[in-house]
């Protein structure tokens, strides 16, 4: 009987080992269309301040502190959506096998979007310029790292 | 000639009435990924505070009041993407033809939304069950009005 019950256990156990990172979503599709959505976002609203930043559309400094604050808000996101049996989507296997590595990045990521949000509050362009090139070294870092075609 | 222009002249009027709504997505698929994937973060992210309020899951003051603050920032994004030109996805065509009650609805959202940040950083639960309710209330008559099952 409790050779019987030996694999539900351990069955039930990987489960739980498991929850703290799939638990907030229903499935692992939901994990993956959050993670996705997040980075879209992201994308969109830094698109705007590097927008300015490269000239593209005329500098307008309020409209660059509200999507900085929103890039740091929404660049805290989208790891959650990477928990483990989340695999699929763009995302390549490595990244479950480097969690270290994937960890600091996306840490630098945090990081520099923190700064890209103070600098565009600052509201000199140059330093905006600067901020917004060394946030997309990061994105681009990662991307190349972990991200399929 | 200057007949010949007018056309050309009336084009371009046309175009650039229709600029503020869509210049800031590349195109009209980007605007319908925008507010989808605004939509579906607001919805994770109101479903974590709605499952405290509803039992599903222990109450959490911190992370209630975490999550219901991510659902008041993304509940002021998605309307961007609802610009002239972008029709499509799950949305009824009905929003462009009903302007006013569609930012009527989506105003009354971010002021539930707000109202939730605030219950939520009081740490009363019963005021949460309340404020959540009333919130859901609003995604759904919107929901009822506008978005295609």
């Amino acid at each position: 009987m409790i050779s019987r019950l030996v694999p539900v256990l351990l069955a039930a156990a990987s489960v739980v080992a498991a929850a703290p990172a799939v638990a907030q979503f229903a499935k692992s599709e939901d994990a993956i269309s959050y993670r996705q959505s997040a980075m879209f976002l992201q994308a969109q609203h830094f698109g705007r301040v590097a927008a300015m930043a490269n000239g593209r559309v005329p500098f307008d400094a309020a409209a660059a502190a509200t999507n900085a604050d929103l890039v740091a808000t929404l660049s805290k996101l989208p790891w959650a959506g990477f928990g483990a049996g989340t695999e699929g989507g763009k995302a390549k296997p490595e990244i479950w096998k480097e969690q270290a590595k994937f960890k600091e990045l996306s840490d630098k990521l945090q990081a520099n979007t923190e700064k890209l949000a103070v600098t565009a509050k600052g509201g000199n362009l140059d330093a905006i310029k600067a901020q917004v090139a060394a946030t997309g070294e990061t994105c681009k870092s990662c991307h190349d790292a972990y991200r399929n075609r």
